[in-house]
């Protein structure tokens, strides 16, 4: 089931820095997130295929997988608690699961930022609503390659991304679904670079 | 602004062990949030009053805060960044604000348990109900008095609540909202045994 080197991805997609896609995949396929150039973070969120109210829940993977840093063998929940994606190939093995996409007001609250700027809130709603998905349906994204350090006090600060040029993660699909990705804008979360992500299903 | 001991409340709800209730708040009011017999979770959340489609962030709250334990000074922060709630009294100090309300599956899945549980997403979805909220809107929610430990490689242990008998928590109210709270249902939260919650509203 796993994504093979030999075997042609049966399709891929190409994410520009700063923006968005949505994509349909079976259940059983392999979507691989790739860091192309090296510390960038990819947000991702899913819905079930045939129901946007269900969709990935932070708070439900976070719960029944008693951690807050997922990596390989680790299942990504649904609010409805099914299995949405597990985790099958994560040689970088550091993400974040805390943080909501950033938005338009979080680059004035966090940067000061008063002009419009890229951001992956935008960026996955206008990617996702052809698909019927509004903005308020936009949950806590799996923000792929993200490195949250914390503290066990509850500290948190955003470092580089472990990932170099050509790392990433395998994630198996457990339930037909919708995908959203967006190659984040945000300087802190890569490094001060925002550079493309790629994306390859596997069967 | 702060609710004082000698001034009475204008309203206040009695939460019985494994429910929930619903009121609406206007701004600059208190909620204050008591356990009344000690090591009790109250999962709280909130949502514009005028507008459904604005409710509490766990992903903007823990983002903007920089930290997974939210106390006294803190903003809860909706998904548009607005602060909805701001922690003004909080004696007990350690709340978790990462675990989805429990639900069925969730006491399917981690407690094995196949018959009919009471639940907060019910309980929640149940109150909110007659004011158009539905299941797939309850976010996650603000869960005082949870006291999740951590550790720096991200491992989360669900503890007994540190609060005793009386204590409580004050949230003043940054807009007019809706709000529900339930009190929990699960075991470990609650170290064993569901207790009844009180809510205040303060001028």
């Amino acid at each position: 089931m796993n994504a093979k080197e030999s075997i042609p991805p049966i399709s891929q997609y190409h994410i520009a820095p700063q923006t968005g896609i949505a994509f349909t995949v079976q259940k059983g396929q392999t979507i691989r997130v790739i860091d192309v150039e090296g510390q960038q973070v990819a947000d991702l969120i899913s819905f079930a295929r045939q129901n946007p109210e269900e969709y990935l829940s932070s708070g439900r993977s976070l719960d029944y997988n008693e951690k807050l840093f997922l990596s390989i063998g680790d299942k990504l929940y649904s609010n409805l608690s099914n299995p949405m994606l597990s985790i099958t190939r994560d040689p970088v093995g550091k993400h974040d699961f805390l943080f909501a996409p950033c938005s338009q007001e979080m680059f004035q609250l966090t940067y000061n930022e008063t002009g419009p700027h890229p951001n992956c809130l935008d960026n996955l709603t206008a990617a996702l609503g052809p698909h019927g998905i509004r903005a308020c349906q936009i949950p806590t994204a799996f923000n792929i390659f993200m490195n949250v350090a914390i503290t066990a006090a509850g500290r948190v600060t955003v470092k580089p991304p472990l990932s170099e040029a050509g790392d990433f993660i395998d994630l198996r699909t457990e339930m037909d679904l919708l995908v959203g990705v967006s190659a984040c804008s945000a300087g802190k979360c890569n490094n001060f670079c925002c550079t493309p992500i790629r994306v390859e299903i596997y069967r």
